[in-house]
């Protein structure tokens, strides 16, 4: 392998800072994992390495890499894995977002699909990048136990999955459905805008059964992450999935 | 008043950065504005203006500002206003964390406050400071929607506020009760924990009837605003708040 770089988005690797994250890496998808670095400072090298060997993952002790990679964090493991496409699952349950942008965001919303057993994320395009490594840090390593899929748009995620029932969440849009009044079912997609500009009425003119989360006038609209994590809680419940 | 500085905790005053944070402080609490900058690149002086003389708010042109509070951030619009305290309602139910220690989650907490009708937020000291210009950017102004009230101690928020029936959120705690069998009254507190640590066990052994959100075993624990929001939202729903 290569000397390791600062991240860009047209690597076909990433890496996952910090220890916990790397240990989700580990359980959940150890064939991905290429090597873990371990900080000379790390107080507990011997767990990490163990764990490494189990799954044959070479272990690298060289400080400079957390300089290049993690200038900023309090990091004294990290890893580097392959990254990965995967289609979503056809019978289970997805999320949607429409172009996200933000990382943080991504990494919250990886965390709120595995808590909630809606394990498929699709992700259109453009969007902030789900493997960065400031998201799968956000996420703390639950990317790694979801599918997640890209889509060039929101019709090509319609037509890879034609029998899921749409559930767009729109703040403005006038009938649209309070959360509870809905009746779910196995195949359900629940769709969520960017974080500045929502999902576009227009667009979304026809499709599905939009949803709104009843709130005050004194608010906008909630954050993106608190919105999808009241979704996803609420169709978890209603189907069982927690 | 003195030149402008970058913020400072001890100050007593805060900035308000961006025109929609600014419109929400001049429409929640006129009176603690003291003065309102616009950049000379702002696209709509006019409406700040007019907003502002409606209310006798002195407006300045001075860019320099810009530069010394808000370096980073695309910003053309900011005020300056005076800290405030006040109590908490004791008639109306409340949001409560314990040490919070990010400003984005405070801010974002304080809008899901103001979304769902909760609008007396207790906070627990050591704490990040929600009146951090970063805090009240990431509230999109409601923190100026919410009333806030710092506390000493746990005890002493009980003590203030004896008649509150107490809701821990704990996710290890074994004899919590799922959110929704949980009937509702007018004053309720939602407890929340730190980022990191969560609610101490010990600690709140006996205090209230505990609650935990179901979530699968794959997480940890859900993001502190995430889990604030879905909590909220229940009880908001349950009550009639929303």
């Amino acid at each position: 392998m290569e000397a390791p770089k600062r991240y860009k988005k047209e690597f076909d690797y990433s890496y996952a800072l910090g220890a916990y994250t790397t240990i989700e890496l580990i359980r959940a998808r150890p064939a991905l994992v290429r090597s873990v670095y371990v900080h000379s400072d790390c107080a507990d090298k011997g767990a990490i390495e163990r764990l490494c060997q189990e799954d044959s993952i070479p272990v690298k002790f060289d400080d400079r890499i957390f300089d290049k990679v993690s200038p900023k964090e309090n990091c004294y493991v990290l890893s580097v894995f392959s990254k990965y496409v995967e289609a979503l699952s056809s019978e289970k349950p997805h999320i949607v977002l429409v172009n996200p942008g933000d990382m943080g965001n991504l990494g919250a919303i990886a965390r709120i699909a595995a808590a909630f057993n809606i394990k498929n994320l699709g992700i259109v395009m453009p969007a902030a990048d789900i493997l960065h490594p400031r998201a799968v840090r956000a996420s703390m390593g639950s990317v790694f136990r979801i599918n997640h899929q890209r889509f060039g748009s929101f019709d090509a995620y319609r037509a890879a999955y034609p029998d899921h029932r749409i559930f767009p969440f729109m703040v403005g849009a006038r009938d649209a459905l309070d959360l509870d009044s809905v009746r779910v079912e196995n195949r359900f997609a629940l769709v969520f805008g960017n974080e500045a500009s929502g999902l576009d009425p227009a667009a979304f003119q026809g499709i599905g059964t939009p949803l709104r989360i009843p709130q005050s006038d004194l608010v906008d609209s909630l954050n993106i992450s608190v919105a999808v994590g009241i979704g996803a809680f609420a169709f978890a419940k209603a189907n069982g999935l927690v």
